[in-house]
């Protein structure tokens, strides 16, 4: 299943570190190239290579580097936005750009709980993209739509969780430590986190409280009926460049053994329709006995960066177990994320002009 | 208060981090010369700056670097002992040398919960220092003691909570973050730390779980009556050189404002007697309203290391309140408690031959 | 040598990382008070704990915790000011002050080498403060006066050589390992400093191969006669808090062996009269046995981190020594140079106002 | 070009962390397969999964996590041996290994030096590869062999100097900054090296000295002509993880333009028969015009971590130019370059019994 020829995609805010990421992991990618990209008025008017400072691994795909970035008002061509905008930016830009016409995987915080916006982990919850039909009832758009990925640290708790939820799932606590790149480019001050730990960071816990709720809720055809669980977070933020850790406590409405939970998990196979997606990761968890793993560096590249590591599983004293789970919080929690939606979306039709192959051409 | 001449003391795993912490601490110390230093038969012999490899800054103080190291087994003068030994050495020649007359300030695991052995923080319980005549009784020692520090990590825990006893603590989480000095010298390797996190300290999460239990207890004149809170812990370790966070949620049996417990914690001064030993934190909690404080580099030092920061005091969505926590590991969590327990010991009179001032020539 | 009260000082660019540590240095200071701190004008008018947000271990001084900051245009009272201002605010308002009578001590690059301003190092080159005289005479200037400190990688470099000049020093190669601290705050991205070098510097590697040349000069009366040496220096930053190293190789016009050059090192006392300013390093060159050091978390605080650490002098194949030296740069190297730079002036009578004791006063 | 079937190749301290970097670049390596594993004592007789803590990203493929450790004495039926031994193990083995037909590749300093063990890095000096048929005469062997890769420091420095070399290299310097798994592993400790820089490292200045001395020599058909270069060097230990950047200056017989040095290195392809083996760097030189770059963060992986990048060309004020240039240590530096010398071997023909396709199979 492939569209017969590459989509054109426009990446906003490509200049930040998650559009760079956006970049880094298109190059190549089978069914979307990088037509345009859109920055602030600092960058549009320049070639991409000389108005983004890249931050990442070796230097920028060669055919974005010659790509003049476009200012934030400019009209696009693409039908898919990928966006990385501020969220001040994001909150007006993004639906007009969707009431335009254009269907936009959004990575920023602004629409995310929405009652008629979608926010996807495609393996754990593709069926809530039916709420795009709502979503276009509601706003009067046709082909345009707004999808968003969750906040960085809510997406491992959400991976995690998603085959426990049948468990019941009555209480969580969740423990953060987060990499710098969570926070862009320039980001924290070296200055600040070298030699350090920061216990705080500014509406991270509040996001980790709320998104899983709607996210493992459940679709009704009309909206989304959250989860009931309590959560608690703590968001801290650690000397790591990349990966962010969640040390999480659970308590269940039906005890589980922990082999019932391990094994919920190494089973977990999530929605069928995703696997054969091009960023979708498979296996979508991990799960480790090493005694001192997952660990960012040695275990934030799996499967593309794209799966949950999970490991330390043990009773817990308080609640019923607890167990530690990781995942790359630029590509998993951010970039990848909104490009595996904007897959999904391609394959459920909800990108108008896009021709997907027939069953018999597909394996011809 | 004062001895009227500075006792010697010897220390045991001298050339080992917290070894070298110690003789740091003891340099200009009022009350405490270092007269013995004592590590393994790999270091005995030499002097001690060329035994030793100082890990901390600068370098040996003058008097100490010219001391030959003494072998295990070398019989030993000085009346106090401070003692940072690994623990299966620390098993069996600590009580040894209680045996023999030595007072033993312990740094070490070993018999930190043997019930006649008071795990002391000073401030906080140093009435449990009546378990020594307790100890004597069982053991047959006269003038030899035992005593211990917590673990690292339990120190700031018990520090924040002892202010919190009284309105009775039912349920108890802890997720740290631990600074690479806990794992002594050469300890943790940067290839394995550096970039990363490891979310597993062995031991350390059982230690968590039961100490504060036993240090919040009450002394009965016979024995400790264990507290019987519920305690859950998860360990981590991270890039940070000193100084370990924990992040706590608690349960209380009389719920209490935010600012009760903000009230209860600027208010608390401990046990009198203690504030007037050379080094006892005065003050021995500092709460910040700083978003993002107490972080370890910027807070592990307050008040020369031995007190507890605390910040973030906020609602708990599970348990009733959360908050985060900060003491320097080995400072307050290790050679400057273990010095703090030998200052309470000599002013309790349970150090043979030191004559304390009377109050007249105190105050003369 | 003491003033008979404390003088005030104003703290330009007072919110920055070098303005926090002319705060920090100046806390308990027997001669200077923070009287005045001033901003930019996001910051004017608040108070300073608010204004700034403090970088450095601990927090700020209460008593100027509470000092309202000022505007750049506002009129000063101080007869001292310190400035750390950023490059282009300085080029103007340095002068302007020193023009309305205040003697300015700049830690900023503007005027360093200008003719008839002296770059100093008191220990080194204290008599270059004669050049004030002749600023006064070309300026204009009564009581007012510029004077400035090297950059901060320049001031080991000048400090390790001051005692070789004597032999004649021909050729100089450096190469530098910089703190992140070098760059201010928020200064290097951790996500640009994280497990990695950057070997660029803007602008840094012109400096070290001029500033020595002047201050190491001699001072005629009227100007200063620069050293001819040639000089090359390659910068680096390394993911290192403060503390910058400088990988040293000299040639000499008189070859000496290396326990001359030891020797000349660690018999080096400077101007005498700097010796009993506040701030001065004693010694001022530590020479370092050890086969590994100095190291920047090692050895950048010795002396209050006035000192420089010199040690691993070898012959080099090339030229004819090789050493590595350390200086802490926040302090030595910026803050607590330009600090010992105003003491230097009010000991020489360039302060305006100021009464220093007589020394039957002093000795009394 | 490639061998019928895959060529069996053990690998000598195979639990390290060179050793495991062999086993990482190994799999689903075109010519060899991993078919030994050999180690001390205390890992002999495990799987390899148990024996060996795994240090890199992710975990020992699965083929090789099964296999069973070796002892050191073992006899091995591999044709190549790639070695990874600590120096004092591997003066004996590996002669004794070679002795005994096996076509050693080494990765340790022991025999570097010897006049008849060619010291390569293929690129560069591939026809010093004959210096085995000496090696055999000489010393008896018929089917065995033995070659090492230079020094990881060495390696970016004869990489950067080969296409100068036709220019008469007169004089070099050479600072380094080297990253931590250069120590291999557990090596450097944390403590030592978190925010610090460790200005020592064991013995490397002199094989920096000398080692590129042999390696830019010529092969006469007998022996290798040595350069004359003076080189002097100064090794510091930075805390970079992987990737060892060194500062050069080099003063040339026949004056260059800038120009014309950055053509040598961007026209440069080095042996023409080298670039068809599987591990070989094409480009084996990348010049970066970015002002800060080459950085071991975002370089150290340019082209499967073989090239070396090189940037900041500029002239010397002392000798004529300098640069800076990169090369990952445990992969270009270390084990990549000894997997591309038994590459080089089977290609020459030196292994026994490898059946190398004919031309016309090669094209079929």
């Amino acid at each position: 299943m492939q569209p017969k020829t590459r989509i054109d995609v426009a990446i906003l805010g490509a200049t930040g570190a998650v559009g760079q990421r956006f970049i880094q992991l298109l190059d190549g990618h089978p069914w979307f190239r990088v037509a345009e990209v859109v920055a602030s008025d600092r960058s549009a008017g320049k070639p991409y290579a000389e108005a983004a400072r890249w931050v990442l691994t070796g230097n920028p795909p060669a055919d974005v580097a010659n790509l003049i970035v476009l200012p934030l008002d400019a009209p696009l061509n693409s039908p898919i936005v990928l966006s990385a905008l501020p969220t001040d930016v994001a909150k007006t830009l993004e639906p007009e750009l969707a009431a335009r016409g254009h269907v936009v995987c959004s990575n920023t915080s602004s629409h995310r709980m929405a009652v008629d916006v979608p926010l996807l982990i495609p393996e754990v919850n593709a069926d809530h993209a039916g709420l795009i039909d709502v979503q276009r009832r509601n706003r009067g758009w046709t082909t345009g739509a707004l999808v968003t990925t969750p906040n960085c640290t809510s997406t491992p708790v959400v991976m995690a969780l998603a085959p426990l939820v049948q468990f019941g799932i009555r209480q969580l606590n969740v423990v953060s430590l987060q990499a710098v790149s969570g926070a862009g480019y320039p980001g924290v001050a070296s200055m600040d986190i070298f030699d350090n730990v920061v216990p705080y960071i500014g509406g991270e816990e509040e996001k980790v409280e709320t998104e899983p709720l709607k996210m493992l809720g459940a679709f009704t055809g009309e909206r989304i009926d959250w989860l009931t669980t309590a959560i608690s977070a703590a968001c801290n933020r650690v000397p790591v460049l990349d990966g962010h850790i969640v040390c999480l406590s659970v308590a269940l409405d039906q005890k589980q053994s922990l082999d019932a939970i391990r094994d919920a998990w190494t089973s977990y196979r999530g929605h069928e329709s995703v696997r054969e997606l091009p960023s979708a990761a498979d296996p979508i968890l991990i799960y480790t006995d090493l005694p001192d793993r997952p660990q960012p560096r040695r275990d934030r590249d799996a499967v593309h960066g794209m799966a949950t590591t999970i490991g330390r599983l043990r009773e817990c004293p308080l609640l019923d177990v607890k167990f530690v789970a990781l995942a790359h919080n630029t590509i998993r929690g951010a970039a990848g994320g909104a490009i595996l939606n904007a897959e999904l979306l391609v394959a459920r039709g909800y990108v108008q002009g896009v021709v997907l192959p027939t069953a018999s051409e597909q394996y011809a």
